[in-house]
């Protein structure tokens, strides 16, 4: 691992032994983003003949995003939004069985056998031994109790938080509830936009484990700058030296 | 109110001065069904060139009941299968436009004001003084926090769960996580099936207050059979003497 930033001495001290590990689930424990890739290839397959990949991509991204605060995230505001840019840009003339493939497009993904990332296996059961491990994750509600169920892994978290935002605000109440001190928080995930900035606006630390793709909405141009609380991981295998080290101390 | 079923020395003596409340939230403290039942009428006039509203109502809710475990509850599901049910019935005639509507008509549910029911605004802020109230729901994330956040009532609740389901595994995991044992616990909703039956289950006191619409997929044919654990209210307005009766005691 790399630690971003300056004042690496600090991070044992901010920790200490007896700290919480929050993790985010889509692209950080399980593959995500690929099976919506593919599922955007087949969609802009079903749109080529109004218009080109480019246009459709364009538009489908900007009827999610008018329609993200009514619908939040996860598949089936993904699905709604999908139908309402077919019609929009087919002025109309999609058919109806050509909707109903839109529909049959996400009750697949909704379907989807869970695919873990390298390396979760073998570091998360591990950890929960020692640590007391968070999910923290947006998306449907039952969709993502569907997908952790099958990952094999429930067992290993104390709780479970499926929010609609991962703003600072949510990172807050959720410590709140379980009595844990920003400090004392480690978040891990992909997305820097929802994992990584709003744990360090308040105080926490955290390690980004990019995913080979990122959707659009969570791409961000800042860069994380916390002196200490930020780690740049390339793959969660990475993560128990890191958990080691604050829990050695400055000194290790 | 009027207690359902013997033993009604039992209550006070189970629940004691310090409890905690539990409210549902959709025709419980504000309107719900009454909004989905004027969209229902709007969508069997749409598909009236089809089908009777007989044969479009039966369908709709067949494919809702299909679609409940990768959907689960809320205004979004609703659409899908409410988009489904046009294709299917209309043997794929409906028109892309038509199906706009249908997206139309959901939005506008997501926009709805939200109405509190008569009593809450007089009963729910004196109880939170008293008492640790929980408000525990299912639906979309972000539409529940939505018509909580307008309902003015969000500050009186020390706890909002937005569930997936509300079954005797759901209320346990709640009082768990809360610390709160089953019988100091007492549940006030609309629904049997949900509100009062999975509470009585685990050992916890209910109290019924009924809407004057149920959906189909809420109906149960079983009556509650739990010798002071169950109340039948007429409105929230007989809640706050209730709750009254169960803090003075048996002899009160």
């Amino acid at each position: 691992m790399t630690e971003a930033g300056p004042g690496a001495t600090l991070r044992a001290s901010m920790m200490g032994d007896d700290f919480t590990i929050g993790f985010d689930a889509d692209d950080t424990l399980w593959h995500n983003e690929t099976i919506f890739e593919n599922v955007h290839l087949r969609y802009r397959t079903l749109l080529a003949r109004f218009h080109d990949a480019g246009t459709v991509e364009q538009r489908l991204f900007a009827t999610e995003m008018r329609n993200l605060k009514r619908y939040g995230y996860g598949v089936k505001g993904f699905m709604l939004s999908a139908i309402e840019t077919a019609i929009d840009l087919s002025d109309g003339r999609i058919s109806a069985e050509e909707i109903r493939l839109i529909i049959a497009l996400g009750q697949d993904m909704l379907a989807h056998p869970v695919e873990l990332l390298d390396g979760v296996q073998d570091v998360i059961g591990p950890l929960a031994h020692a640590h007391r491990l968070l999910l923290i994750t947006k998306g449907d509600l039952r969709d993502q109790e569907r997908k952790l169920s099958l990952s094999g892994l429930a067992g290993l978290f104390r709780a479970v938080e499926i929010v609609s935002e991962k703003d600072s605000g949510t990172y807050e109440r959720i410590l709140r509830r379980h009595g844990i001190p920003p400090q004392r928080f480690l978040m891990v995930g992909n997305s820097l936009k929802s994992d990584i900035l709003p744990v360090l606006e308040i105080g926490g630390v955290a390690a980004h484990v990019p995913y080979h793709l990122t959707w659009a909405a969570e791409r961000v141009d800042r860069v994380p700058d916390a002196a200490g609380r930020f780690f740049q991981l390339r793959s969660l295998r990475e993560l128990p030296d890191l958990v080691r080290e604050m829990r050695a101390g400055p000194g290790a």
